[in-house]
């Protein structure tokens, strides 16, 4: 590093600091002793960047666990005013829960981060804490601990932990050629959301119901946990991820991890009316938006063409819902198939940054 | 609360916010139905507000996790330039082992969440990650994942595991009459560095061995792993907690979440040669330094004199230590007795502040 210093983003952080840092420490770890208690098996360790870590324990359950620290009062709908303490403490829990739910596990319990400034009054205080306990229980997985106290600042980080037999986590990496990319519910209302709100234009020039439904993705944004239930105990999954850091992102996060190539077509994505409506107010094409960097926590995940029928099944009898957008494909690429025919790198945001200047956020 | 808004501190807050809040979720969750995978039990939940919650799965062992949040580049000897981002990494999992040694159990694994500012270079950020990771090396739990991403500064979290045998987990409550009160080794080091470093008379007026000493108790803080997996198996520990809120405090928890008194005598309270040097040269008592909020990870339990020297045994045969300081007591009080006989309230700093006032930090 002499004399230079370097600047990394965040992926590349994890992928060239991170993982070789962490990666024999892991190996290391599995092969080890027994605790006094039994043997722990390190199933699934940093070095595997999933969703979620997995530990084996002595019994017919294995441990599911992610941490993710929320940008809470940084969020630009926060600052305009559109969430209050509450909503960000219900989004706390919904990102960590997603991430449980994206390794099809069944969320237990939740351990949250909650700093306080000096200046934030009981009642507020109190806000933040009913969200995340709200949440809690619209996830099911209590608040079981964490750590509260002073810093200059709100800031919100959590833990979230989850149970699957043995076997069950869903992990990035499965994918093979022929499987269907299938996904939980179309994306793109929260990157929406945030366009639209933090335009000048911002006026009565957008029905009331799609203001709402723009702005409930913010402030009541749905952790897929029966889907990823029901995905876990399908037994037919090869691969799932949550889109929280945008579809185009976990499309090529799942092909990479899986070593295969996707096909996404145009044809089956499915674009909100209310992504459309601010859309056309905004002059912007709705397929980045959809398959950018919205923040939303709908599950990916793969699965054969004949197990997809048997899956179908299952999610209609819980009142569920999927459908497909693409196919796995042999090579590595992730390619979008326009409507007319014609093949181009998927729409959206760049994931990646450039790796020699300092990161944006 | 119309009108006036009231501002508690962070002990209240726990008591008589979250406590509250969450204690119908742990309960409700406790009877609930099993998983798809099996039944999970919440045998310690937010509502017992002791070091970490406690899982039972399936198997013979059960799950013992806690997260804590560091202040990091907060901490005054970092703003002193006397800590480097090794350091903070490192201490972040210390703090974060330590709960999980309080509870008896042996750590598994951590997760860790490491929020950077944009000018932080990649050299710098691999000293942290390099500090986390070698504190994972050495306490004997792996990182296993977490969250890294940016922030305005350095922001530090993080999540311990660990499993203990069935029933084994160290409650803070179950301390009796009776019962010897005490410390796996002296306190007082980190409180003294504190004062010591921010003193404007710092200069070559200690003797190098001393500072050095001093200032390892934040750079290479120690979780008493081994300790607390010996108390663990032991099966003849009461109650125990680590000292990270100060001696006083702990003592005082134990005796509160137990229902019981505690007498603690000055004559077995031992107090390190660094800390007593830092005393004579700043003209400091040194019993508040000890009992005051110096941040230690020392374990204090309790044990019946009868047990009590089996577990002396297994200190010694594991080459470790601890010693009494005092006896538990019948009625709620803590009391401290002189040399001279006197009795009086515990020396040190008050743990809880003035409720009506904002928190200080």
């Amino acid at each position: 590093m002499s004399g230079e210093e370097r600047y990394s983003d965040e992926p590349t952080r994890l992928a060239e600091l991170v993982k070789v840092m962490f990666g024999d420490q892991a190996l290391a770890y599995r092969s080890r002793e027994a605790t006094p208690s039994g043997r722990v098996r390190l199933l699934v360790g940093a070095d595997s960047q999933d969703d979620c870590a997995v530990f084996g324990f002595s019994g017919e359950q294995q441990l599911v666990i992610g941490s993710d620290y929320v940008r809470g009062p940084k969020f630009r709908l926060y600052e305009y005013g559109l969430l209050g303490e509450y909503d960000l403490g219900y989004y706390l829990v919904a990102a960590n829960v997603s991430d449980v739910a994206a390794m099809g596990a069944q969320p237990i319990g939740l351990l949250s981060v909650v700093r306080y400034p000096p200046e934030m009054s009981d009642s507020v205080f109190r806000q933040v804490m009913q969200g995340i306990r709200d949440a809690c229980e619209a996830f099911g997985a209590p608040n079981v601990g964490g750590d509260i106290g002073g810093a200059e600042r709100l800031i919100l980080s959590a833990t979230a932990l989850g149970v699957c037999r043995p076997g069950g986590a869903l992990l990035r990496s499965g994918a093979k050629t022929g499987d269907l990319v299938c996904l939980t519910a179309p994306t793109g209302m929260a990157g929406a959301a945030a366009a639209y709100f933090r335009s000048p234009r911002v006026c009565a020039d957008i029905e009331q119901n799609y203001r709402e439904e723009l702005l409930s993705s913010w402030t009541r944004p749905l952790a897929r946990t029966t889907e990823g239930v029901v995905l876990g105990n399908s037994g037919v999954v090869t691969s799932c991820q949550d889109t929280s850091d945008g579809l185009k992102a976990t499309l090529e996060s799942i092909a990479f991890s899986s070593g295969v190539g996707m096909t996404v077509f145009e044809r089956e994505l499915r674009i909100p009316e209310a992504v459309r409506k601010v859309c056309e107010y905004l002059n912007l094409e709705p397929l980045p938006v959809i398959m950018g960097d919205s923040v939303d926590f709908e599950l990916v995940f793969t699965v054969s063409p004949v197990d997809c029928d048997r899956l179908r099944g299952e999610f209609e009898r819980a009142g569920i819902d999927f459908h497909s957008i693409g196919v796995v494909v042999d090579g590595g690429e992730v390619v979008f198939e326009a409507s007319s025919g014609k093949l181009s790198p998927l729409p959206g945001k760049a994931w990646r940054h450039t790796p020699e200047s300092p990161p944006h956020h």
